[in-house]
């Protein structure tokens, strides 16, 4: 049985509704941690909106209570004062344990837990830009554009944390082609070998 | 149900085996074509030497028909040579279907393939070590030596025959640890696939 399992995936690729699926069938908790890189990334964010978000969120959310307490460190930056947080946050979640972690450095942080299975999801080019346009909508720029970007953006920061390359067979147990197996044949697997022994 | 199933894996991975196991409990053919790789990386081997191979396995075994038949391309260099037969050879087979193919470029090559699905098998460092030692014998070389040698020299000629990176999660439906998850599971999980719809 692993108690652990993170879920990296490509954008577009469907791997968050997976990694819910999967936390559902195995009754694990469900932990998001991309929106941290995500505000991390995000033009003109100040540590006065991080303020803010102290007093809004500080012990309410996992995103509130992971900015919440110890003041950065003077020599970080906010990318890697965040990174350090989501870091120690998810080796929390780790110890607790029965837990589906989606974000793409998990695999990193937690490479040496045996109990963990670490889980690669991608997809086609094609069926990842008829799924962003159909779920997040329109934008001046061409879906194929959108995620070109967002894969180079996801590959050079996971290479800047791990000095690992993004995508490689080699960091994870498992990787699947959510446009070639189906949704629901990816969860069936990782279920499948979560359950085992 | 996939009619083609190609396996790619890391030296000591034990995809070999695994993909034999998938051949019988499919009742596909199996065809391995690493060991034309092996020949054209040998030192020293010369036409001559094709030509005694040539006379001796001729139509008779899968190596044999594979360099029996027309004169290479004057341009071409032997290693060239059998990459152009080897790749002419899986078309053939593939056209046939129902089978299982070991060989690090056959995902390349039936990239577009619907039938097809593309498999990488890969391990952990120490479990490959153990395993060649056991079963190829000791050398001069330390195993760690020869493992990274190999890892480099199909890197190297992957890159040079298909202009994509060996090992890349997205070349593959399907990516397994046999280290982690161990051959028999690797074994289900792909004919699971392949049996579905």
């Amino acid at each position: 049985m692993k108690k652990i399992i993170t879920i990296s995936r490509e954008f577009g690729s469907g791997g968050r509704s997976i990694a819910k699926a999967v936390a559902k069938e195995l009754g694990y908790e469900y932990f998001d941690v991309e929106m941290m890189e995500q505000l991390a990334q995000t033009k003109g964010i100040d540590s006065n909106e991080i303020e803010v978000q102290k007093v809004e969120g500080a012990g309410t959310t996992f995103f509130g209570s992971l900015l919440a307490g110890k003041k950065f460190k003077e020599n970080l930056n906010l990318e890697d004062a965040l990174w350090t947080r989501q870091r120690d946050m998810i080796l929390d979640i780790a110890e607790r344990g029965n837990c589906v972690i989606v974000g793409r450095c998990a695999d990193y942080i937690l490479r040496d837990y045996k109990e963990a299975l670490h889980v690669f999801i991608h997809a086609d080019l094609e069926y990842r830009m008829e799924r962003i346009v159909r779920l997040y909508g329109e934008t001046n720029e061409t879906p194929e554009r959108r995620l070109i970007e967002k894969d180079r953006r996801r590959a050079a920061n996971y290479r800047y944390y791990t000095d690992r390359e993004w995508g490689l067979s080699k960091n994870y147990d498992l990787a699947l082609s959510s446009s070639k197996l189906g949704h629901e044949r990816c969860k069936d697997i990782i279920v499948g070998i979560a359950r085992a022994e």
